[in-house]
Order: C-alpha cells, then structure tokens, then sequence
C-alpha cells in the first residue's frame, strides 16, 4: 500500500485532510476515491485511510486504524557524526543512518572535519538533508523521518551523547577501548543511546580523552579501519542486534 | 607506516623483491634506503620489510618479522550478491563489504537484477572493481584483498553458498523467516558463512524458496527494509558482533 508522509497531522474525528506536498503525492501516486493508503505521521505512528474526498489541491481521507509503525526501534538512537569532508559521504550516512533506525542524526565539528561553511550555507545544506532523510525514510519503510541538525562544536556533541542512557564513542586507536561486545553487553535494557563517530581520519587523542572524561565508553570497532560513511550504521546494526530488534 | 600489497609474492630467504605496480608504489611513497614498509601478501601475512636496495624499477627489502594479520577476521565470509541495478551502489557494495571484512565477493543475476551486460563488458567493469576492492583493503588497513568475480546466474550462487557451514539468504517479506538473531544463534563455532542478498527491490518469492529447499537460513533483516548497497555489511556485522570478532 503507498505510504505517505504528513508530519505534524491532525486526525481528530478520523478523518485526514491532506494538503501541501502531501496532497501533490497523493496526485502523483495516481490514487482515487476508494483507495487505501497509509498516512505516517513522523511521529512513529501509521494511519490507515481511505479517500473519502478530492477538492481543490486538498484530499480528505478516513481513518480505518491507527497504529504504531513496527518499522521503529524501541531504542532512541541518536547518531552523532562528525561532519565528513566529502559531500557524498555526508549524504551517504543520511542516508544509512535514517535506513538503519536512527531517531535523530547530529552533525559537529572535530577537529579533524576541517568544516568551513557560514551559517547561511549550512542551513541550506541541512534542508538538503532533510529531503535525504526523508526519501531513506520511505526506502526503508519507517515512521519517522529523523531530524538533521547540527551543534557547532565537540562540546555540544558530547552534551547531547552524555544525556542519552548508553553514550558511545567510537576511536581508532589507542589502548583501554571496549570491544562492541564489550560496550553493548548492558545494552538490553537500554531505552536510549548515542553513537559518536568521527570524520575521515578519525578523532584526535585529546577528543577521546574528553569523551572518556564526561563519561563516554569508548569504543573499537574491531581491527579494521571502517569509513566514516558506514560506521555508525554498523555500530547501530549490532546495538539493534543485541537488543533483539534484529 | 606504509602499507603496500604484493600479491603471490616470495619471501623466502627473507628477502622481497619489490616489483611492478609495487615498486612505483614504494616511488610514489618517497621511501628511502632503512625506511620500513609493511608488505601484505594479500593471503592474510603481514611481512615487516626494511628497505635494502633500489635497482631499476625494482626494490629489495629484507624482511624483518612476518606475522598474520590482526585484520583479519577468523570466518570467512563470501558475500553473494544479485547485481545492483545501479553502478554507483555496485561500487559501494564491494567497498563496504571489504571494509566490513568479506573474504569473497561474488555477483550474480537475480529475477529483478536487470542486468545485460555482455561477457567482454562484465570482464572491464569486474577489472575496476578489483580495484575498488584493493583500496578499500588499504583503507581499512586489511591484508587480504578479497576477489570480486561474478557467476552467471542464482544457481550457482546457491551452489556456492551451501558449501559454506552457515548459507544465510536474506528476504524482505513472507512469514517463518528467521531474525538475524536467531540465524547466527549457533555461529561463534562456523568456519565459513555466505551472506546472499539481493538486488533493489530484493528476491522474488521463488527464489526465496529455492534457497530455502537447497538448505539456507532465510533471514530478515529486521522490520525496515535495507538497502541493497548497505545489507550485506549490516549482516556481516551483526555476524561478527556475534562470533566475538567486533
């Protein structure tokens, strides 16, 4: 059944009205009276309805069931990546982050991101990503479109991972890392959690030792060097497996 | 220090004689007599090598210790994949199953695969991702470059996978498939595993069933639906999440 985005609805009185981008989707999947479609509300929850209504660039339909989306972990994971250099790659995590069940995605600076973009570009550029996300959202079957926003700095990233349940930051090198194995193994009961990664290149030495300091575990991601694009979608694949939503 | 690949190289009497695409490689690094080098033999050796002599398009280094490779994962894992309709996330495949530590990378038609592609052509695009995969390798500081080479059809990919002691086939729909978690319950003990997935828009409901009657575990991966570029990896993960080896 087609499955559209409407954040932010309304659906007091069982009854939908689908207007804006939505309704010009509903036009473009070609729907009619009577058909069915499912409405998800971005905020995790989906809507089943039927087209009651075309008027004017405005589409009411009936709600049949709501329910909440099974495509959503039960785990809020918040994604935390340094700003790649490369554009493609920025995109790329979008991408499978949103694909993999991340609730939130959150660009910073490190010092190793070596990120110069004004206020006004980078704004752009996050609206770029929010139709990113959108499009993997749909991909993907979810419920929820992650946000994509962006701290200025490493501190604000830290303040973010050090309030969520399971704070985890993934560093190349140095000794004293947990395994994954190692870092997970409480995971279970976790209700949310933050997975740092850094840029091409990785963090620095004093960055890890900041996180480390505020309380982050810190993390390896075994013996190979994994790219800035994938790593915190494989870190998210074995934090869902160890907590059964795999 | 630098990592440079000489496949089906000779070490015996602890001398590597450097040639070819290797020694422009030694050139292009700016080493210099005494400089050390790490030679991967591309069979999971690392050989620590002290430069010894320059001669014409050649370099000798006298290997210092020889040692297998921490990067390497102890399953062997061939990663069977339906040929992606696009090029880029072909691409993609073998650069993040490489990284993710695949030891064989195989291709193959599937029902949606859509691919025509003549012998001569599929030749020229296996040569470059050959490449694509010795620079993963480097990048992920690997020490075996895993081969990409394609079978002609989802017969033989099968017959491949079943010979491996967990065959994991991955399908996005229909009932009594197991979790991931359930597949690789019994997987900290498997030498080898195959991961077959398929290709935007995944298998056809046949397909699955063949699998199933040749003797896979058909899997989920999960409730959203994964990209083709990106499941292999995420499999790969969770496999190595299990088998302690992340």
């Amino acid at each position: 059944m087609a499955k559209i985005f409407m954040a932010g609805s309304n659906f007091a009185g069982g009854v939908a009205v689908i207007s804006g981008k939505a309704a010009d989707e509903v036009a473009s999947l070609r729907l009619k009276l009577g058909d069915e479609v499912i409405i998800c509300d971005g905020k995790g929850s989906d809507h089943r309805c039927r087209i009651s209504r075309f008027s004017d660039g405005e589409v009411q339909a009936d709600v049949i069931s709501s329910e909440p989306s099974a495509a959503e972990p039960q785990v809020k994971i918040t994604v935390l990546a340094a700003w790649p250099k490369s554009p493609a790659r920025v995109d790329q995590l979008v991408r499978y982050c949103t694909g993999g069940g991340a609730a939130e995605i959150v660009f910073f600076r490190s010092d190793k991101s070596g990120r110069s973009m004004n206020a006004k570009a980078e704004e752009k550029h996050l609206a770029q990503l929010a139709e990113t996300a959108e499009a993997a959202a749909k991909d993907a079957g979810r419920s929820v479109i992650p946000p994509v926003r962006a701290v200025s700095d490493f501190a604000g990233a830290l303040d973010i991972a050090v309030k969520t349940t399971l704070p985890l930051f993934f560093y190349e090198s140095g000794s004293g890392r947990l395994s994954l194995k190692e870092a997970l193994k409480d995971a279970g009961s976790v209700s949310s959690a933050a997975i740092m990664t850094g840029p091409e290149g990785g963090f620095e030495h004093y960055e890890a030792e900041l996180a480390k300091a505020v309380g982050m575990r810190i993390c390896s991601m075994g013996s190979r060097i994994q790219r800035c694009e994938t790593a915190p979608l494989m870190a998210m694949t074995a934090l869902l497996y160890e907590t059964g939503e795999l």
